[in-house]
């Protein structure tokens, strides 16, 4: 079988994808590789597994047709493994999204990294775990830990962009460049990190907000229907289509981020959350206004402002909330 | 006059909004209580303030056109007054958007209590302090402190509808409800507080969320274009219309928020965030549960996923990101 001794396929020529793992996010990959049309083989030791993940698969299929399927694409053309080694034998990129415990991560990636053909990617989805501490057990060479990534999606995967893809330790620089590229091509929306860090960037943020609103609810403060309504009528507008910081950045007007961290600054000393700020001292106010004067790239305030409420407008009627507003 | 010393109206007569501050949020505000047909009467101390607050406008007007502006609606029934007094005189409402200092906003909220007509309610649009801790000079009396409260918006309020009303210690309850109800009626969308709780709620989710991203860019982990897209491309998707309780609860599959709490709890442990959690105690974890069966509203777990991924779809497709993802 010539594949077996070959070089790794390219990005582009990705034509198997096995995943293992089909949970809700094993599951979303599933779906999410079959409408941009590759093959699948899936493995996952439950036994009711294969029923789960046709249900899902087939619940998800309307909303990937509406996106637009690629060319080929079906549903039939999901295979289920009897075994993990079956799974990955003719796969050309592997996404593990196995339950989040260590242990089990450790020897299912070493495993994989067994059993898969020379030179392909191993991704997994690891919500938070570092793949320095992943790899261990998956052999300091390139077939073993260094072709292990974490290839991070966010629930559904087949709909929200969103995927961080950063290496361990051990990992080759190129396993890194390969999957960026590969997530690339297969549609998704990649950042690309220099450096682990536990939890990646979005779930860090979205953790930070999450612990904050378990406080609130645990001291009775706000019950979880305000919270729900204070995100989606509120902040959760803008982050649709635009980030935090840039956000911020129109807060202080004409000024920018530079007024905004000048004139707000000090409240980030003020109780309005549990977690305490960093210092805001001169370095981290350059490296905020600096990040929002490239985010802008030349657009003037005025362009943001109104690129943000036509955004907003955009999101409101598209949520089926406009129309209510009018008095 | 017989107005001036007739009972308040009830909010669905209110004629004549005063603006107290025209800067980025004031203005803001002006536009929007335009906009939904109030007369409109704004003050503030800047030389420039009635320039820049007639463009603010005007650069608004054209995305409230869109909304649909409410029957006789007009730029030109907005009044810049000489003085606060004047300003204040003929209103049934008033809304105060000064700076965040907050020796300033006590004194201006002394005087507005001072100039306004008897019963007419006074909001502060503080994104921060607490009304007790503002309405201490404004003396101890419903003509007084009795009657101001925080009605807290965001940027910009001419189009995101959240405003969180909360009152102080010496605020009636009359006065809260009053303003409740005045800003459903005015087309925003209400959550009343029963404590006062700095940064109210809103602002200390995205305030945890804002300073975890600080501590990534002063510790050169994350970019500022990094964080950003990592909101825009991943969960705020989700929260333009569905909160993080709900969103995460879906994250457990068909186990809701029980199976999520039961399966991640250990993860609030993890150093996903510099922000540490609450202890999961069985109290949390069960309002957390009941939250969302609540929030759920009867809706099974396939419904509330088929509502969210044609809500991340509709997202899409109105911010134009629908297409690219296609292979």
């Amino acid at each position: 079988m010539p594949e077996a001794i070959s070089a790794p396929r390219s990005p582009e020529d990705v034509r198997r994808v096995a995943c293992i793992g089909a949970g809700v996010i094993g599951g979303g990959w599933v779906a999410h590789f079959l409408a941009r049309g590759y093959d699948v083989t899936a493995w996952d030791p439950a036994p009711d597994a294969e029923d789960r993940l046709r249900r899902l698969v087939a619940a998800a299929w309307p909303a990937l047709e509406q996106i637009g399927l690629a060319d080929g694409a079906s549903q039939d053309r999901l295979t289920v493994a009897p075994t993990l080694a079956a799974a990955v034998a003719d796969a050309d990129f592997v996404q593990e999204s196995a339950p989040e415990k260590l242990e089990l991560k450790r020897s299912l990636l070493a495993e994989l990294a067994a059993a898969a053909r020379p030179g392909v990617v191993i991704a997994s989805s690891t919500s938070g775990y570092p793949m320095s501490d992943m790899q261990t057990a998956a052999g300091d060479s390139a077939a073993g830990a260094g072709r292990l990534v974490v290839g991070h999606p966010f629930n559904p995967p087949y709909l929200i962009p969103l995927v961080e893809v950063v290496g361990g330790e051990q990992t080759d620089r190129e396993a890194v460049e390969w999957a960026a590229r590969f997530y690339d091509v297969a549609g998704k929306s990649v950042i690309t990190m220099d450096r682990e860090l536990p939890g990646f960037i979005a779930n860090r943020l979205q953790e930070a907000l999450w612990r904050e609103a378990l406080h609130m609810v645990a001291n009775g403060e706000a019950s979880v229907e305000d919270i729900d309504a204070s995100i989606t009528e509120g902040p959760g507008l803008r982050w649709a289509f635009m980030g935090p910081c840039l956000t911020f950045a129109l807060a202080g007007g004409e000024g920018g981020m530079a007024h905004m961290l000048d004139h707000f600054g000090p409240s980030l000393k003020s109780p309005w959350t549990r977690l305490e700020a960093p210092e805001l001292d001169r370095a981290l106010r350059d490296a905020m206004v600096d990040g929002c004067t490239a985010a802008a790239g030349g657009r003037t305030y005025a362009d943001l402002v109104a690129e943000r409420d036509q955004g907003v407008i955009d999101v409101l009627r598209a949520t089926g909330r406009l129309g209510e507003a009018t008095r």
